[in-house]
């Protein structure tokens, strides 16, 4: 049980160090002016949609306790009701662990922004150290509870399964977080820029646009929230899956012993991050990763060799890993900056929106071969490399890969968090008057985000593509708990193919759903602009004194993202029971194999796709092809339209969807053997 | 054998009835003035398309050839040449075969246009029935071709994997005309758009536009041309894949009766198929099919309890034939006129472009799940009502499925090419100067044939997706036949899962390649187009006696069309065979099930976020949310050019790229046991 120990050691030194550089962050200097009023609009508007949400999820959660209770691990009429009691409160542990994760990542980010922003008037080093530090809280937070909360419940029932609900309570959370925060930003952001950039000619982060703080409280409830809470679903989902198909292998302890020198691995490489004044932020985000992959496994290979775990294990575990780095620094490729795909979608930009569309899709589709075929790869690797080892082991080697990948996600948060940290200092810097030398120094640190952005999403969703396989494998084994026998979901048995088709849609339908709930909440909070700009005088020629009704706008967003979201999820749950019920777990296996397959592809095509727009609009803003204000940069503007609800709400929402299936289909196992149709 | 001749003789009819509407619609009268030459210029420019096409293609043949006879049905250094040659020669067979009802569509096609225009000055009713009659010569040419080909190769050589040599020639064709067709079709019909409506707004089909005569040549050679090398592909495909799992079970016979009879119902339909001059001629086009039905369902009945066949399978080829007809008429409320999706998308128009891409990029992505679900329970249902029957009749009843859905495809090949010939109808009426009332009845046989078009769009997709099912089970039977063992694919298998994820990037890859061909192409148009503008005299004024050089733009279509689809044809057949080399049968079967899955995702979001976009522009067109000119439609026309490779050249390509490859894997099987590396 020694890794287990280790793993809430680490998990307390990591807290340790979030308090540490909270501290530090919370010291640091406001500038003077308007800058701390502005600061503070945004995180009441955060700390607003945070109540809303979870007010909502408090509800959700209650409902499905309740149905934990009286179904897992085996339904209260076999008569042992005290593992369901254990699991109804593993369930709430979880959703409540990444609920404090997310409220404590939205404190500092709302805190680190101005902070930034302020920093930036000595220089671009302490500013970025402002923001890595504040997004390092953010990555700590994450993991050392995803960490701790894993092994607790594991040290105290020494069960498996019971680590399932945990996860499911954590994906519970990270679907409306992820999901609602989505809809939250993209709403705000397409509102602001349309009313702003488009009708009226204002620049962004104009404090006279009444979508404006709505804006800049999307950064934070979207992306460090949401991804926040959608990396600690990963987390625990790859630690659930591992732990289930561990346990009857007797290998739970190496899975403890890589996540905690994983963690610690990032501790090292959050705490010896530095830029220079004359540095370049983007490749100091890049070297810390690198560093801390490094680490991790050098530190993992010691530990593999003093505690006599199987080197192939460890092999498994670096496969993901490597597997993790080459899928991030693709997807840099086909959405970065200065690469081919990029240049020619601007390029495109110059004959229209419709090719400026038709090539970023183009280029989105052809993004999609090289990272699926490493997850491939890595699935196969990993396999093959546990095969000689007999039993289970070789699928035990994939879910130990998504281990390996995710093993480095506290450096992975703290880089992702950087960017809307960042992003918003730009903002506050803008809506504060700093002056042009502190916007260069923002804009500077904002584009490394942007850099580092691509990287994780590539990462997350690879880890997803592993851990998703890993829980297939997992459901797998709760199958044979439950019945005896191992299914092999065979593709020519036409439940599992009908279930293939079935889940083949499910992404489809969710990031659908997604995307017309933002076109929605657009309209209404366009409408709201509209009405304001007409009927609070001297709002539109910034009259000194007068201010737009911020708060109606984050309301329009809170409100239509919480609206949107909530058929969004309850499709793809009910769909996974009917086909449950129906098709048993045959079929539900084929829905849970098609759900990936397409939900990887939909995944990818649309994260990438966005991605490539939104650096295609800023290469022409560089004064490429024509330039801020040509024809050219009115299509691109057009193309990063498309882009936003792609990247930022549909795209990376569709992992949680897929790992809340997932869990939905082992929780609701014992069920379906027994009352399917067919 | 009775069925087999039968099918010979039902397929001699078919000709005789074809020849006779040749006849018919050739002896219709033409009306004066420029209409005749300018018809000329336009089946000139079809003929020469097809003559580079058919050129490459035959170097592209002769080279598969050999390698179909090095290797299929066994490698010939294995000793047994015999076979090998009649497989070489079937597959000339099928190419040869499909090459030649492709070059039937497109000679009564650019006859009937100039009788179908001409007509209309006489009324609806004749109008239609040139274009009509036009569209069932391609129908009847397309299917008499089909079977008999099948059924005289089966009845000589008594084998079944022979046909697959005939169907994998018919998807090489396939494979060039579909996706040939549709770069030209789409690169002529974007340029022709841009630079004549939106740069110089000048109407559709004016003849100062250098790009209308290839516009015009590029419904034929992709609408007629293509989609009938596409169904003549699925049609064969289907029947071989029948004939593949039917020979070991002795059931040969039925799959012979049922197309046959379906045939038979189709000319019956055909011959019948009339509209009064007040009628509507889209509800003419939809009952003749659901007649067409009924009459099938009738005769297959009657035959199959006198020949004493299972009435278990007949309810299968029922279950086919009922899922087709929902999943057509589900599309046609995806992307029909008056529906609901339709007006949503015309409705965002109004708030600008990024708007109208992403709500009908929405609806498309929800527009899968119903026919997905169809196709799922089509096969579902076949299965289990042939489960009884024990032994591998199952998978029978999904290929059986697969014929039943496919047997009336006779009569929609019919409607379908009806609508490219009555689309040239009515340009031929505007550049023909025929009148306003012409151009209205021309319009309305357009609108009709739109609709059509749509349902048939559902129903080939259903129908490839049962049919690749099939191939599926035909591959697993042909490596039985090689190894003697029944593979399974399991997704829990490594190989299969990595095959799986390397198969779903094809369609990707594959479509971005073509879309990217488009574009290119459309720019090398568009600077021909701008050329002429400037070199030519009195051109853009419409001078007296000054005519653009419309053959150029026909030249940079066809060389660029066969340039692009190339690459986009290897890439996809290259990965089968390195993964069939790489990981063996296990990745191979993997990989086809991928690609089937993504495959039918991806056709299905093309073919209706295309036609959705499409039909958006002309609900906008005919007055509704501000009309033409207004700035909805600005956005509407460019959501239709981001629709216009979506719809006919990347979606419905998707069809032909799934069934080459499963061709490929199952003609390369037996290397693929022998030396892959896993």
């Amino acid at each position: 049980m020694i890794w287990t120990y280790v793993s809430l050691i680490v998990a307390a030194i990591a807290i340790a160090v979030a308090a540490y550089f909270y501290k530090w962050v919370e010291k640091l200097p406001v500038a003077e002016g308007k800058i701390a009023g502005i600061g503070q609009l945004i995180r009441q508007g955060a700390f607003t949609f945070l109540k809303v949400e979870y007010r909502i999820l408090a509800i959700f959660v209650s409902v499905v306790t309740v149905i934990i209770f009286v179904i897992f691990p085996s339904p209260i009429w076999e008569g042992k009701v005290g593992p369901n009691i254990i699991a109804a409160l593993s369930y709430i542990l979880g959703a409540l662990f990444s609920g404090i994760a997310g409220y404590v990542g939205i404190s500092i980010a709302t805190i680190a922004n101005v902070r930034s922003a302020s920093a930036a008037k000595s220089g671009l080093a302490p500013a970025y150290m402002a923001g890595f530090r504040g997004g390092a809280v953010m990555g700590m937070a994450v993991v050392s509870t995803a960490l701790a909360g894993t092994a607790l419940l594991h040290l105290l029932t020494g069960s498996a399964d019971i680590v399932m609900a945990f996860s499911f309570g954590a994906s519970s959370l990270a679907l409306f977080a992820k999901a609602g925060g989505g809809i939250f930003t993209k709403t705000a952001d397409i509102s602001a820029d349309l009313a702003g950039k488009v009708e009226l000619g204002i620049p962004e982060d104009d404090p006279r646009n009444p979508a404006v703080i709505a804006d800049n409280v999307g950064d934070n409830v979207g992306d460090v929230a949401g991804m926040g809470a959608d990396l600690f679903d990963s987390q625990v989902a790859a630690l659930a899956a591992a732990l289930v198909i561990a346990a009857p292998l007797g290998q739970i302890q190496v899975i403890f012993c890589f996540s905690a020198l994983g963690l610690l691995a990032s501790i090292i490489g959050v705490l010896v991050a530095r830029v220079s004044d004359t540095g370049d932020p983007g490749k100091a985000l890049n070297s810390g990763t690198l560093l801390t992959c490094g680490v991790f496994a050098v530190l993992t290979l010691v530990a593999t060799l003093l505690s006599g775990f199987e080197v192939r294990i460890w092999g498994a575990a670096i496969i993901g890993l490597v597997v993790g780095v080459i899928i991030g620094f693709t997807s840099d490729y086909f959405t970065g900056d200065g690469k081919k795909p990029v240049y020619k979608v601007a390029e495109a930009c110059q004959n229209g929106p419709a090719f400026t569309i038709l090539t970023g899709f183009s280029y989105g589709l052809v993004s999609i071969m090289p990272s699926i075929i490493g997850i491939g790869l890595a699935a196969l690797g990993a396999y093959k490399i546990l095969e000689p080892l007999g039993g289970n082991f070789p699928m035990f080697g994939i879910s130990i890969s998504a281990i390996g990948m995710l093993s480095i996600i506290g450096m992975i948060i703290s880089n992702d968090a950087y960017g809307p940290i960042v992003d918003n200092a730009r903002g506050l810097a803008e809506m504060g008057d700093l002056g042009d030398d502190v916007l260069d120094i923002t804009d500077k640190l904002d584009a490394a985000g942007n850099t580092a952005k691509a990287i994780t999403k590539g990462f997350a969703i690879g880890a997803a593509g592993l851990t998703v396989i890993a829980l297939l494998g997992a459901f797998q084994e709760v199958v044979k708990g439950i019945t005896g026998d191992v299914i092999e979901f065979s593709m020519m048995d036409p439940l599992v193919f009908f279930g293939a088709l079935v889940g083949a849609a499910i992404p489809a339908v969710f990031s659908a759903m997604l995307m017309i709930g933002v076109n929605r909440n657009s309209q209404k909070m366009l409408e709201e602009i509209h009405t304001q700009f007409d009927t609070i005088e001297g709002l539109k020629e910034g009259k000194e004194g007068v201010a737009p009704d911020y708060d109606k706008c984050i309301d329009i967003a809170t409100k239509g993202a919480i609206k949107e979201l909530i058929p969004a999820g309850l499709v793809s749950i009910l769909l996974t029971l009917i086909v449950g019920f129906v098709g048993g777990v045959l079929a539900v296996g084929g829905f849970l194999i098609g759900n990936i397959v397409t939900g990887l592809f939909l995944a990818l095509l649309m994260s990438n796709a966005g991605g490539l727009w939104d650096n295609a609009k800023k290469y022409i803003e560089e004064g490429n092809f024509g330039g801020k204000g040509s024809d050219a940069h009115k299509a691109a503007v057009i193309g990063d339209t498309v882009g936003d609800p792609f990247k930022d709400t549909a795209g990376p929402s569709i992992n949680t969807q897929i790992t809340v299936v997932s869990l939905v289909a082992s929780i609701a196992a014992s069920l379906f053997v027994v009352f399917s149709i067919f």
